[in-house]
């Protein structure tokens, strides 16, 4: 199964985002992507969230989205958007959209981003977000993948839960801030391929989109051995890897860690 | 609190590993380190562990790293040494010394490392090696302490244990194979201390101990923000790191993901 990731640098124009969201699928499908995978708040990044949410699957990007996936015949993993709930609150949600044109798996991120980096950055997502409430897997040809957003990424547990559930791919569909991602953005999405033996798929947001406000990119596909096998380069584009199902099986057989968890000492 | 991470190359010959040990933390202890730690199979690495195996406390290896510690007035961390249990089977038995010559920590491995990568390497610890049947946390005066070894790596869920525990500090002594540690020894070990806020003492066996037997070195003392603060050059030695509380404190308070768990959905 071939997989692009497509790195952006959304602002606060969303039409434009969309505009560049559906000529980067394009092209990620006429390289022969069967899978594109999009960043976190990938048709919105910037202040007032809350007033871009959109229904799903009604809404402007859910509608060209669908449209796409169903004219390429491919799958979109559609990163996350804001999601209307209440008038105060969003949710913060990822989909994915099976060539039939069918959204196939909602998510909504479980684990929201309150830090505070003294002089470096302060983000309080649960003002606007309200959080998801369950974990979600979807079926894809390729077999059974976990789906995360960004901040979700800290923590083992989830895909821990999803690799013995039998996931063989796990989506992180990010907007990690530079600061951040310079320090745990890599080890951490590569520990999560190596520990659960899976694939990991994570289209990151890259650079400036509000004053003072960078994102750190490095979109990367990283195989079941920790290998990054695909990385987007500075600014916008595409990284395209292709799946091999051999990977996952080699890296089970070789080290069987997940069947030498010690569950009843933990 | 100043750490000493001793790389070691030990081999068949226990005296002369015990010689290089005895030398080694005594430069350590000149150096200023109020810890030192060691690999695991510090005072043998070959065939045969189970003929090395000693008695905890009164085997030599323990006698003469008391001996050490009350002289030195520091702690000693023992990577690991095959402890006696049965005529056939031993323990893969990591431990710790205070200042006074006691033993006030030990912990028996929990996963054993039996793997086959094909073509690459083969081991079955579970042969010869009893797993152990409880996690370890020792109160040093930096704060606790969670107790690990080598394989052990792997399982995220028993360094969140510790971390949820009160653990400031993890230890990975390990004698990490050339292959899998180019592989996953540092994205591994960073993750553990990035999504714990720890810090991560991880002293390894370095070069060639049979033939094409191989250990993979980059002993590393690593900070709770996931940065790595010391490292060991190829070959035996020392690389030291002086601990510190307000990074611990600084990255729980700045990223409170700790708190942000949602057991609830695990």
């Amino acid at each position: 199964m071939k997989v692009a990731v497509i790195q952006l640098n959304s602002k606060q124009d969303k039409q434009k985002n969309l505009l560049k969201i559906e000529q980067f699928i394009r092209e990620a499908a006429s390289f022969g992507a069967e899978l594109v995978a999009l960043p976190e708040n990938c048709n919105f990044l910037g202040n007032g969230n809350t007033f871009q949410a959109e229904e799903i699957p009604s809404g402007e990007t859910t509608t060209l989205l669908s449209k796409l996936a169903k004219e390429l015949k491919i799958f979109i993993h559609a990163g996350s958007i804001t999601e209307s709930f209440t008038k105060d609150k969003s949710y913060n949600t990822s989909f994915v959209i099976a060539p039939t044109g069918e959204i196939i798996s909602i998510y909504r991120k479980i684990h929201l981003f309150d830090i505070e980096i003294s002089g470096v950055s302060s983000y309080k997502e649960s003002d606007a977000i309200e959080p998801g409430s369950k974990s979600e897997m979807v079926e894809l040809p390729f077999g059974q993948a976990g789906m995360s957003i960004c901040y979700d990424l800290r923590f083992p547990e989830l895909y821990r839960k999803y690799a013995l559930a039998g996931a063989k791919i796990l989506f992180v569909p990010a907007a990690f801030t530079r600061y951040t991602g310079m320090l745990h953005w890599e080890p951490l999405l590569r520990a999560r391929a190596i520990e659960n033996q899976c694939y990991v798929i994570a289209a990151g947001q890259h650079g400036n989109y509000l004053p003072g406000k960078d994102c750190y990119g490095n979109s990367m596909i990283i195989d079941p051995w920790g290998t990054v096998v695909a990385r987007a380069s500075e600014g916008e584009g595409i990284a395209i890897a292709e799946l091999k199902e051999d990977l996952v099986a080699s890296a089970r057989q070789s080290i069987p860690c997940l069947q030498h968890r010690r569950e009843d000492l933990y």
